[in-house]
């Protein structure tokens, strides 16, 4: 496993291109994620997992790309020769063809095998916890958008609006995955992260002098 | 001291170009942690702090800018017409602009007054806590820079180089502020708000399945 993971982790180096919050550290991610929720799937192929974990976003669209949708069925594509070169058979290549298409929110595929939502959840969980709290910042500062609103926050008195305030997408999104997630693992490991998460917001709220509204703690359980 | 708020709050608004770790949203933090930190300085003259604390990024140079040495003098001079627009006579905009140049870290000017004091204090303290996590990814974004080196995020084993690496800067910089702090109060909240990122960076390890090297909690007391 070790030797194919390298083989794969070379092809991807040399494909993708550079985006702080799809990077080579986002597969290794969830890579990691995949094979904690794979040990209480007892069914699952950890060959198909390991494939579609690092093969996922091999097409990477940019969020306002109107291409966005597309981008897993390409990664998908895209995937099979590198699969078949490093030994996948064609049965083997057709699942973890699927579960890379099934990944992705926007592609609007509901996942079959157990290895499709096993990679669902692995990646879903990489926008959670201190790793999602990173990556999201990271991502507002590429597209040069506010940190919050400046008067209010944590929008008691407005609509969330997620284009023009960074902080809108956690309730609209993040704070919202633990409740979408497939496997029992992924759902409590996602959980835990938006724990995290919603620790971090009430932190950021004693600094802004604004209490965390009780409402946003409601898309966790 | 609210109407005067207000008339600083829009002369700057309408000066500053975007960049969303020094927005306007900054400034009312920032003046927040002056108002902090001056409640246990009796001396201190809320005018000058406020005056200071909203015209202190006035002029604003990116990171990577050789001028970014220059622009708290600049701030410092462009500030004068308009303290003396909003009532401020001569000895009150000499104060206030003592404090502007002497807040940023590269002029390499020591802070002579108490209000100097306290809006460096004030300034540095939004760099850490939780706002000092977001600010820190944002700009990592905005500058296209990965969030941790893939292979050893915390350095155990190669030279922290925060030009590449995002967290790279907390050891080198950010986690070093509290030692630096020149007032009790802005000491000891600094204190605080680094413990808030040190249980962020050790929640990022467990993610990682990297621990946090014990080296990393070194700069705090």
């Amino acid at each position: 496993m070790e030797a194919l993971r390298q083989a794969l982790r070379q092809v991807v180096a040399a494909e993708m291109a550079f985006d702080p919050a799809h990077d080579l550290a986002h597969l290794d991610r969830v890579w990691r994620n995949a094979q904690e929720i794979a040990a209480s799937e007892p069914t699952s192929n950890p060959r198909f997992v390991l494939g579609a974990a690092y093969l996922h976003d091999l097409v990477n669209m940019p969020k306002d790309s109107p291409k966005r949708a597309q981008a897993s069925q390409m990664s998908a594509k895209k995937s099979g020769p590198i699969l078949e070169e490093i030994g996948f058979n064609a049965f083997e290549i057709t699942d973890t063809q699927h579960a890379i298409l099934a990944h992705s929110f926007s592609a609007g595929v509901t996942p079959e095998t157990v290895e499709a939502r096993i990679l669902r959840d692995a990646d879903r969980l990489d926008a959670l916890g201190a790793v999602g709290i990173a990556r999201s910042f990271m991502v507002a500062g590429g597209l040069a958008r506010a940190l919050s609103h400046p008067d209010d926050p944590f929008a008691t008195d407005r609509a969330l609006d997620d284009r023009q305030w960074s902080l809108d997408h956690w309730p609209l999104k993040l704070l919202r995955l633990p409740a979408d997630m497939l496997t029992e693992t992924g759902r409590k490991m996602a959980e835990r992260r938006a724990a995290v998460m919603l620790r971090f917001l009430e932190e950021l709220g004693a600094e802004f002098g604004e209490p965390l509204p009780e409402s946003w703690r409601e898309g966790i359980i």
